[in-house]
């Protein structure tokens, strides 16, 4: 007689839906749908009509297929009835933004727009707003520069209101046929019931939302282009509070999936910030660290404190009630993958192939035999620029400490290294703003993937590393989330806290510090940070240059 | 009726012989000798003494085969009579010293000497004496820091009386048992011609001799031990100017090499230095670069000045009648090997494989096809340290300006760039205390191996190379100054100058800087430059900690 919650998480290349069972977040069943176009960022979907630099776009068709497919298709595989789901929980990356008419129609199904790239969706990757985030820094700075004192002090252009200013100055005829830019997972909440609701995480997260002020922006918006004076009017101003229901299924989209009209929909949610209450982690002290390509760092507390060089601090931003803060390293598993991949040391793939596992494998294995501080090599995680805290994105990778005898292995090893540095750089900027870090719950795909890199950062950081049980955290946050839209009068959970207390799982092992290593890496943290300081700040201009040494000529 | 000369080239791990035409310096014939004992640096052979850290001994009984093997047969490889053989000359590497009693016998010879490792060769890598190196440079200060003026400012471990130091603190029943500490070549002499002679080349940059003051340490020796008092008396002070005769082959070698007795033999020569009669440069303003696994830059001046961070000037050190200057880079094909071998990426690895190339072959093609500055990627050529112009054995290599889609040959492009940006900044010092470098040939392994290399070094020095035809610069040199030896009344030359000009020989190709790329290498070398001052000079504590934090520990 189980009850079930379907979580939905719109990802980068595609969609997926998982079926838990509410009572103890046991996984039933798993869809994946790819979308068909993709991203696109040289030529329009079945078109010549080339893209400009930076771009990346997507197609809402594609969207709206795996929307309806999934959920056609995930209860079916689970094996229970459409009856017995009691909500549905939706996220998605963010800030991926799509422009709608004012019934709701992507502007790019409209004949009129659908050759203007500014009328598709832009993806969180989506870079072409350069420009436009230059722009909003410069007249915060002109205007309050204490405005983002909880932003560690500057945005990018990946933010939801300097895409929107991008349209609105690069494509004219879009922003104002523009009725609503939405965030992809108000969007499919929207598809889903009608109801035109943000989530207070991506508004506060990506759009400068918070309680008191609605948008802190609102005084710098007509100022930045006199188009842009209305912008909040195409907006919804109606942001509910994260674990929130967002409405009921519709009878429309009911009849499209067969699951009950009115079942409960959750607000949409951020997939890195979901993976908070995934993980368990509904209280101040634990940092949730999401391992992937690039590796984010949350966690909550019970104050804001502005802190320079962090992506934000949010109230209600993950856990109601709570103050959540967000930071991040542009690259994580990236780093590793692009050693692999890319320099891939031939002795190493010979034995991946001899032994017929991953070289990921191999290298793993012999860095696991590499003692603290013996190889000499210091590595500087900027594969991707650095996020949090210097926010500057012409920073690139350093490896130092090389010579004749340095094996491919000492440099993998000093790559991990280099990414818990930076991981413990974020933690000592989070604890001298009195946000203190007591231990750490590690979830996403190279938590999993690599026992080395987990012991690396328990050792580096000098805190016990719990690992989530789940391959999924995402799509079961957006559960979690689902089971709480429905509340505990419809089988489900009153509160976010009391889904995580029953539907998330941690592994039983934790990984504790090793005294030894933690003194040499003690000593080696302070020559990364002698480095640090060296060449991301005082003279960064050496990066700088190497970047554009070659167009400026 | 051609007339030969024989050129002996004593190296690291083999010995070689060339017989070349003394009229225009065409190869006859060529053999190879390898040492049985080769280097030891575990135990002493054929026992289970073991030898201490940071040693490199040899067997002398492995340079006596070599020598008569190779004297042997050389010239009959050649199919010429033993009778058209006009002289001999003679290199080895240095400082490489031998010591041996009033008979001129080794030490290792005899049974009460031969299990202390201080008796055998100690090869010039042999790094036992950093400690001796370092009193004899505090020593120098307190007594009269302008005594190293000509030294770059300072001695280290691989000095002639550095070894000689060691061997009476460390072991001083074996040097109070010497006769005479030699350099090797001078030794070889001595065993063809029987006379105790020194080279002004070897005297001058490796054991502090100049012509005015002999050796310019006397004053210190006696300050370092009392027992050093009397080294002076260990070392023939019989010094002959470099391109003399050394003596007539003796009856006893003549009968076992059989070539006639009372051929001439050249004095000792050092290997390096040989290459700058050998590629024909004979005047100023034309720098040798002697491209091997690391690099040597040698050049002519009519004048001394004091340089710091250099190996040396000396006069008469590399041609009669010129001021010789010497500087090095500890690491040149050695990095790029480190790369081929140590890394070695799979990609071009098979591609070596399927095309039956070798994986340097393929590297070097795609490394030159990137443009230059386009990367983005800056190195230091630390690998092996810095000889000139830091003169710092604990710098390490850096790679900077990694990103995620940094390619292998990209990196392996900027390693190339590195070691031409480092011996720009030589020039560059050279250039600053008036050594004007206008040109440039390039000899050594490296220079014929890769189009690439050269090129690259042309576009950032921004001076034409042109490169030896001759691989064998070391053994050519040696022969050219046996014909000096034998001189012109025996068929030879009266001067090192006449025999350059008809026995040298270069590659007619003449590499010239590429407009565009000597631009961008410009900025480049700036950015070298800035990381070069900052990782080097002022926060090299870095890379000291580096090497020290394990041991520390």
């Amino acid at each position: 007689m189980g009850k079930y919650s379907i979580g939905l998480d719109f990802g980068t290349l595609s969609a997926r839906a998982i079926v838990v069972d509410v009572e103890n977040g046991k996984e039933m069943a798993t869809s994946v749908v790819g979308y068909q176009d993709a991203v696109f960022d040289k030529v329009l979907p079945g078109t010549r009509i080339t893209i400009p630099e930076e771009f990346a776009l997507q197609n809402p068709q594609d969207y709206i297929d795996a929307l309806e497919s999934l959920l056609s298709d995930v209860w079916k595989k689970a094996k229970i009835k459409a009856e017995d789901i009691i909500g549905i929980g939706v996220a998605s990356t963010s800030s991926s933004v799509i422009c709608l008419d004012d019934k709701y129609h992507p502007l790019c199904f409209n004949e009129r727009y659908k050759n203007n790239p500014h009328s598709w969706i832009k993806l969180w990757k989506h870079h072409g707003a350069q420009e436009e985030a230059d722009m909003i820094n410069d007249m915060v700075n002109v205007v309050n520069g204490k405005l983002f004192e909880f932003y560690g002090g500057k945005t990018n252009s990946e933010n939801f209101f300097a895409k929107i200013l991008e349209t609105a100055r690069k494509a004219p005829e879009i922003y104002d046929a523009t009725y609503r830019f939405m965030e992809i997972a108000d969007w499919i909440v929207y598809l889903l019931t009608g109801n035109d609701v943000r989530n207070s995480c991506m508004a506060g997260f990506k759009a400068f939302w918070n309680k008191d002020n609605k948008c802190i922006l609102h005084t710098v918006f007509s100022k930045l282009s006199p188009r842009f004076d209305n912008v909040l009017s195409k907006i919804s101003d109606d942001v509910g509070m994260i674990g929130g229901k967002a409405g009921g299924l519709t009878k429309e989209m009911s009849q499209k999936i067969s699951i009950p009209e009115g079942v409960a929909v959750s607000l949409g949610n951020a997939d890195g910030h979901l993976a908070v209450p995934a993980v368990g982690v509904t209280k101040p002290n634990t940092m949730v660290l999401i391992m992937g390509t690039s590796i984010s760092h949350m966690i909550l507390s019970d104050k804001a404190e502005g802190i320079p060089g962090i992506c934000g601090v949010v109230e209600d931003g993950i856990i109601p009630g709570f103050f959540a803060y967000e930071a991040g390293q542009s690259a994580g598993g990236d780093i590793y993958d692009w050693f692999v991949s890319k320099i891939a040391p031939y002795e190493f793939m010979q034995q991946a192939i001899e032994k017929n596992v991953t070289i990921f494998k191999v290298l793993d294995a012999k860095a696991g035999q590499i003692q603290a501080g013996t190889s000499g090599v210091l590595a500087l995680d900027w594969w991707n620029g650095n996020r949090s805290t210097l926010g500057d994105s012409r920073l690139s990778g350093v490896l130092l400490g090389l010579n004749i005898n340095t094996k491919p292995e000492e440099i993998y090893k000093a790559l991990i290294e280099s990414t818990a540095f930076g991981t413990r750089l974020i933690v000592e900027v989070f604890e001298n703003y009195g946000v203190q870090v007591k231990s750490i719950v590690a979830c996403g795909g190279l938590s999993q993937k690599s026992s080395v890199v987990i012991q690396t950062f328990s050792d580096i950081l000098n805190k016990p590393i719990k690992v989530s049980a789940v391959s999924q955290t995402t799509a079961l946050g957006a559960a979690m989330y689902g089971a709480v839209a429905a509340g505990a009068a419809n089988n489900g959970y009153d509160s976010i806290i009391q889904a995580a207390q029953r539907m998330s799982k941690l592994e039983e092992e934790e990984y504790r510090p090793n005294s030894r290593n933690v003194e040499i890496y003690n000593k080696l943290y302070k020559n990364y940070k002698s480095l640090y300081n060296l060449l991301g700040k005082n003279f960064n201009s050496i990066m700088w240059d190497l970047k554009t040494i070659y167009n400026k000529h």
